[in-house]
């Protein structure tokens, strides 16, 4: 048999390695599962509220949708910036809480606010430059900053200030080449909400260093604590703001990736330093936001009636405070701060009070196969050894599964302590 | 007043290098748009038939999306491989031609055949590799590799011989570092098919080079020339194949973004040589296609009747002879080849029998001004001196542009020859 010439191609590594993500790593603990435990898998690793019927979208949603696609209007390429309607409709939508009016051509509509992550990781990824990251965060950031090169720099959230950031520290972080800094508020992972002073000082210190502020506001008006949802385009005439958004997670609709990328510019700093032009020449090479799914969007902005969010807020609270409440029970782990937006919150484990687990990500293997729940390790976010928890579940499997996390907290006890409890 | 520090980010000029897009240059000439002219716009520019009212969707396709959404039960994250249901339907779909039967894991659900484009070459481009493109081709893949610095070289696709490719030159142009070669079959922009031995041919220099093939079919089984559609999976044996698709042109919905990456490779090569894990890595950091229009995929695939098929290629076919024949009669125009698949035509521009036009972009420039007909400056697609032009609109407005066209060609004759005209 002839010799045959070997394949060229021989697996891409420095793919493999910037592929740290939620998902990759929800789909390695799935791997862990086992299938001889005959009660349910919960799973409360993911800032997904569909996973439990209790949330569910309101009819309006759906019925947009069927009704852009029976109208046989909406089958052609949309244009790359996105459909004028649905420009328009976020535009007004996000006005109505600024200082300023937004116009259309300030949005520019993605495919979920995970497109528009990657749009502008890509836009600001210019040889040398780096970008300014929270840890603990969202590591879309972080993976596709690897993907492109662009160098990433943390500061850090502080637990003890209720997950404010470290200002002091992000002036030693920054220097020439630093182009821009990322928040995210409401708080993905911990749960918080930033007050309007310390947004203030955000925008201040961004303007001082030069760089702009992307902020990823998915969560925004889903809070249910004393800190009401300030947008950080409140201060676009301080710092320019990019302002990053879907009607994902407050309309309970994950999966649709409705997301958008709208520049708060007043001043029109974007405009002359290029990032307009950068953002359209990307999108010219980029995927687009069905059509039908963007034309649903004005209807859904104008016809959600303020019920819905307020019963999924209700529900939303009575989370938290089951939550916050039957944490405490459990002698391992520490939360420093009760949710008072979004999905998800921040834990430390209490090394003191277990025994035979060695990190965060051997807490959530072994947690999984023992007791079919699945927690995200806090490394995923930046914090090892923290957990990340998506509170947000039906109350009586948020309570099974705290029940079922107790009872491995208790199970895995030092020796010392077991006879005491 | 405070000097104010100077903004860190002042624009990314690679970015706008490798934004040469079908998109952008049409955005481009819409500029040039002489908004006195009472005369329709005509744009014979892009591969959208639903810019004409002749080229409508089947209502299989609306009543299948409007079903998922009002079902309330695709509203979650999607797995990052696309939906088992959906990923089923392609396999079983695509397996109807082939000599094997694809598994739902060979295939990746993509929002559009774009993504698929871009998951590919950004599993592809790791450092120094090169892939091997056709010319002329589709700028989608040539933008995306300059972006993801994947070096390209180009194989010509010769108009002699109907298109096909340039077998012999194929093998001077690949080293040891060319990891892949793209085909697009149907040819866009050509128009033309290949033959089963030609594909062969392909397959079988492929493996000799030890590079793998990337087949673009969006237009599979639009033919209505002599030459029927061969997957190139079929060939699957000779070399592994990765067959990119979409529902976009044949069902005439390409807004909808619903397209696949499917691994034709029964000795398993893609998984030994790392490109599986490649991909599935990838798509843990992109962004997925919306759970609902993934979940119409298997009503759309089954349900659509062969007569509306039929219906489409008929009038396709007519396009392609009325365009044949009206083409003749314009002298400045050759046409090498009548299109007998797809959406588009390459014809070539005879500078004998025109005057005062310095090339194909300022040819399509001086035509929006003076007849408000676009069409696309085959520079680029990869032919200074050509024009890309999209056949397939409704037949009289198809009359129009063409008698149009006709008329610029006659206006701008060379003095010598208008007295014989």
């Amino acid at each position: 048999m002839e010799q045959e010439k070997e394949w060229n191609f021989q697996g891409n590594e420095e793919l493999n390695a910037s592929a740290v993500s939620v998902r990759g790593v929800f789909n390695t603990l799935l791997a862990n599962l086992n299938k001889q435990d005959q009660r349910p898998l919960l799973r409360l690793c993911r800032a997904d509220p569909t996973d439990f019927s209790c949330f569910r979208t309101t009819p309006v949603a759906p019925d947009a949708i069927a009704s852009a696609a029976q109208s046989f209007s909406f089958n052609c390429y949309p244009p790359t910036v996105g459909l004028l309607e649905a420009r328009r409709a976020v535009a007004e939508h996000l006005s109505s809480d600024l200082p300023f009016q937004l116009s259309p051509d300030d949005v520019y509509i993605t495919i979920g606010c995970t497109q528009a992550i990657n749009i502008m990781i890509s836009v600001l990824a210019r040889p040398g430059a780096n970008i300014l990251l929270p840890r603990p965060g969202y590591p879309q950031y972080e993976a596709r900053a690897a993907c492109n090169g662009l160098e990433v720099r943390h500061f850090d959230l502080l637990p003890e200030r209720g997950w404010e950031i470290d200002i002091d520290a992000l002036e030693d972080l920054a220097d020439e080449n630093s182009v821009a800094m990322a928040i995210i508020n409401p708080s993905n992972p911990c749960g918080n909400v930033f007050t309007y002073q310390h947004l203030k000082r955000v925008a201040e210190t961004a303007r001082k260093l030069g760089i702009f502020v992307i902020t990823d506001e998915v969560y925004a008006h889903m809070t249910f604590g004393s800190n009401p949802f300030v947008p950080m385009g409140v201060f676009a005439s301080i710092v320019p703001v990019i302002t990053l958004g879907s009607l994902g997670k407050r309309w309970l609709v994950p999966g649709w990736r409705l997301g958008w990328i709208v520049t708060c510019d007043p001043n029109g700093i974007f405009q002359k330093t290029g990032v307009v032009t950068n953002i359209k020449n990307y999108l010219d090479i980029t995927t687009d936001t069905p059509t039908i799914m963007q034309a649903a969007i004005p209807q859904i902005l104008k016809k959600t009636e303020d019920e819905f969010f307020a019963h999924n807020l209700d529900i939303m609270r009575e989370c938290a405070d089951i939550f916050y409440v039957r944490c405490k029970e459990i002698p391992c782990l520490i939360c420093p701060h009760k949710p008072e937006s979004t999905l998800t919150v921040m834990v430390q484990m209490n090394f003191s009070k277990i025994e035979g687990i060695i990190d965060d990500v051997d807490f959530c293997v072994k947690l999984i196969k023992e007791e079919s729940v699945v927690l995200l390790p806090g490394v995923t976010v930046g914090l090892k050894n923290w957990l990340r928890i998506s509170f947000t579940a039906e109350p009586s499997a948020l309570e099974d599964a705290l029940s079922r996390i107790k009872a491995f907290s208790l199970r895995h006890m030092p020796k010392c302590h077991t006879s005491s409890v």
